[in-house]
């Protein structure tokens, strides 16, 4: 599955020396009126994103920063700032949001971070997709989508401050991948713009299946400026909670509306006690000791849904969807940012990323709860991976030290459970559901020649002009 | 699965005395200003459906018709009539547009056939929902939807012809199932208005679940007057024709557009040489011998779809779904229109219904037509059931005897496919596939206490006030 050659043990990441006073200032002179921000704290604060949930990240990344940030304008800024930096071979960073929890965002190796926050121009909106400049804000995005009836098909659970750009080239899924699967099916990107990095950038059009090269590939594969998405009906969504005595009953009721193909949903989360006990405004209709479901359902599919239940659980929990200021939308009690509710109050937890086996994931979900009682704490989200129902899971696990950590990760492996391990950095090591066909490797080799383009985070990348 | 209790062999179905001319005057002046039909040549013509595509029941059927035709205007009508009929104990068959093909819409022991059709307005449309009455056309019906950015989830290859109100009471899905699975799914019929027919009738409006019991129920169990039904965004849809060399390719490639939930698509039709041969205008992009891939697909997606074909087969045809008049949209060539393609040239062929298992189709399909290679045309229809994809299939047969068709329904079932047999009246012969909770013989027994709605039909029924 994994189209990333195996990685050869001990491949020494490129070298990068620190830049020289006169090299920053030529980079600057160069870059001309595109705006930079060069004053260290401010520089340090945006070469980071979420990777302290990872204490194992956190301790490798913690230092890591850029030396300047650059903010194109548009693309031509893009284009000028790719030159400079291939010119001088300078390390180069894309970052959108920086929300992400790999490190993908974080210039591991100094160089230019590359803010691309100010390019968020739709291009066009047509029945049932769209073409955005890739900073745009997923939450912004979605608002102007649904003046004309519809919205993106997936999220991030950090879709208020996430941009698509760094989602495509950061993220697998989320909020809707229970409809649409990930973004590596086929048909849920359609097509990328992106810029190489050489003294003479190009401009090359991905299409079809040949955007699959930039889909989570932290940006090393060329700068995404624009992208081709498709879109989803934009249903009034009801916001849902329902509790269950334990946690069987609440994934079996997830499954079931999972199924169903007659009803519409976004959303549905089966988390653990005591998970939702760290859930701030949401702790209310969380009941003490019960197993959770947030779900997010289409309103003409609700009855549906409540008729389903049967009484297996109890709904304690329905508004309509609002993402307004001030408000916190369900989604952002789901995905990672359950994770996130709980580190607000406790430091000392951390999590890992699971793709449960399609034909037994209620039993295997339940086998890894079993064997590790006072350690995980199960938390799924339901997705269609291959075109089946199946789990995702964001267990959070008690941390208790890196080897201790990677024998749960060995225990869910030896029992068929697919890890992502969100605790390195490079591509290689974590993301082990990657396409077979997507050659980035080789690809990497046409657009990013010098291997500037976020170095170290695709590790068995070998410059071809060093 | 069967909800209906296992057939007591040799049931005698309900006896029903011809109706006396004095009893029909008594009805006709009861019905007042209420239009109906009573010539003889009229009433017969209306009293058929598409039964004859099973010798077997163009032998049993030809000859029933109705004594009269009753043509309410609105509900109040249609009160009157059943009052009316269970005041004299006349049976009552309600019809649509009798596009079905197991007789459910012929009047097997005469008196009135209820012809719904001029309850054809639409209640209301909210995002993702409408209520309907009854009798509306299923093709103005989705025209009316599209100015609202909506349509149907699913409707039959008749939809130009049939009624809402005869595709919940008469279908199992169609166009649209391949994305949504087939009516009975939950979430697929949000709610039902019936009459009941009693000297004093009730309106009863049945909800989510409750629904079901007038899925597929030939109109035994309550007379429908208004629905409430789900929506999809209305997609501009691409008709396309793939070619392949055989039919295994023709079903391995619509299977991954089938799985691949990225993918908007409303029909994936595999079809087996030579039955595209009798595709009259739309035969010149079916070359001969060739397996041929009928699809609608979502204009974007329709890249995504082209790029997953990677050479496996040719795109012959590939053209804007258009519902003009004159013109013949690609599904007239699917589901059981596939088959009266090849009637109109050759009446000495009949079809089955089959549902194949998800996890072994492609195999089993290859199976059957390997058993049967000079009586049966492999032609299938990618659904989904249960939350998978499968594959329901509506091969032709070539028709040698009852014997012989009831030969090939056995060595189906005996290779684990399950059989809708169609060449029976009664909805516990056919519907092998009805879900288990819909009870509708006891519901039956609430609302047609004297057994008069489409008598014969559910044949296990004894009226409890004869």
């Amino acid at each position: 599955m994994n189209a990333i050659a195996a990685p050869a043990a001990g491949t020494p990441a490129p070298e990068f020396k620190s830049l020289s006073p006169e090299i920053l200032a030529a980079l600057i002179a160069d870059l001309g009126d595109i705006p930079v921000i060069t004053e260290e704290k401010v520089v340090r604060k945006r070469s980071r994103d979420f990777f302290w949930y990872s204490p194992i990240l956190n301790e490798e990344l913690a230092k890591k920063s850029a030396d300047i940030v650059a903010l194109p304008r548009d693309e031509a800024d893009v284009i000028k700032i790719a030159a400079t930096c291939a010119k001088y071979r300078i390390p180069l960073t894309p970052r959108g949001g920086a929300t992400g929890n790999y490190g993908q965002a974080v210039p591991i190796h100094g160089g230019v971070l590359l803010d691309m926050n100010a390019l968020d121009a739709i291009e066009w909106v047509k029945p049932g997709h769209v073409r955005v400049q890739a900073g745009m804000n997923i939450g912004k995005l979605d608002a102007e989508l649904r003046t004309s009836g519809w919205e993106m098909r997936m999220h991030p659970s950090t879709k208020r401050t996430a941009t698509i750009g760094g989602f495509v080239a950061g993220g697998s899924g989320g909020v809707g991948s229970v409809m649409y699967g990930g973004l590596r099916e086929p048909g849920n990107i359609l097509a990328a713009r992106i810029i190489t990095v050489e003294e003479t950038p190009r401009i090359i059009e991905l299409r079809g299946d040949a955007a699959q090269k930039i889909n989570r590939a932290y940006g090393t594969t060329g700068i995404i400026t624009a992208l081709e998405m498709p879109l989803a009906p934009a249903f009034p969504w009801i916001d849902v909670l329902v509790a269950f005595d334990d946690y069987k009953t609440c994934l079996e009721f997830g499954r079931d509306v999972a199924r169903a193909d007659g009803v519409i949903k976004k959303l549905l989360s089966p988390i653990a006690s005591p998970l939702p006990e760290y859930f701030g405004p949401m702790r209310e209709p969380c009941p003490d000791g019960k197993a959770v479901l947030l779900a997010m359902i289409a309103e003409p599919s609700f009855e549906t849904f409540a008729d389903m239940l049967a009484g297996r659980g109890t709904i304690t929990h329905k508004a309509p969807m609002v993402e307004e200021p001030g408000q916190i939308p369900l989604y952002e009690y789901t995905w990672n940012h359950s994770t996130l509710q709980m580190l607000k109050a406790d430091r000392t937890v951390t999590y890992l990323q699971c793709l449960f086996p399609p034909e037994r994931f209620v039993e295997a979900i339940l086998e890894m709860a079993a064997m590790f009682p006072d350690e995980l704490i199960p938390h799924c989200e339901f997705i269609r991976f291959g075109g089946q129902v199946t789990c995702s899971a964001l267990p959070v696990i008690r941390y208790k030290g890196k080897e201790r950590l990677y024998e749960i990760i060995a225990a869910h492996e030896a029992h068929g459970v697919l890890i992502a391990n969100p605790h390195v950095i490079t591509l290689e090591d974590g993301s082990r559901h990657k396409r077979a066909d997507a050659d980035q490797i080789g690809f990497k080799a046409e657009i990013d020649p010098h291997g500037l383009l976020n170095p170290g985070k695709m590790r068995t990348y070998v410059p071809v002009k060093p």
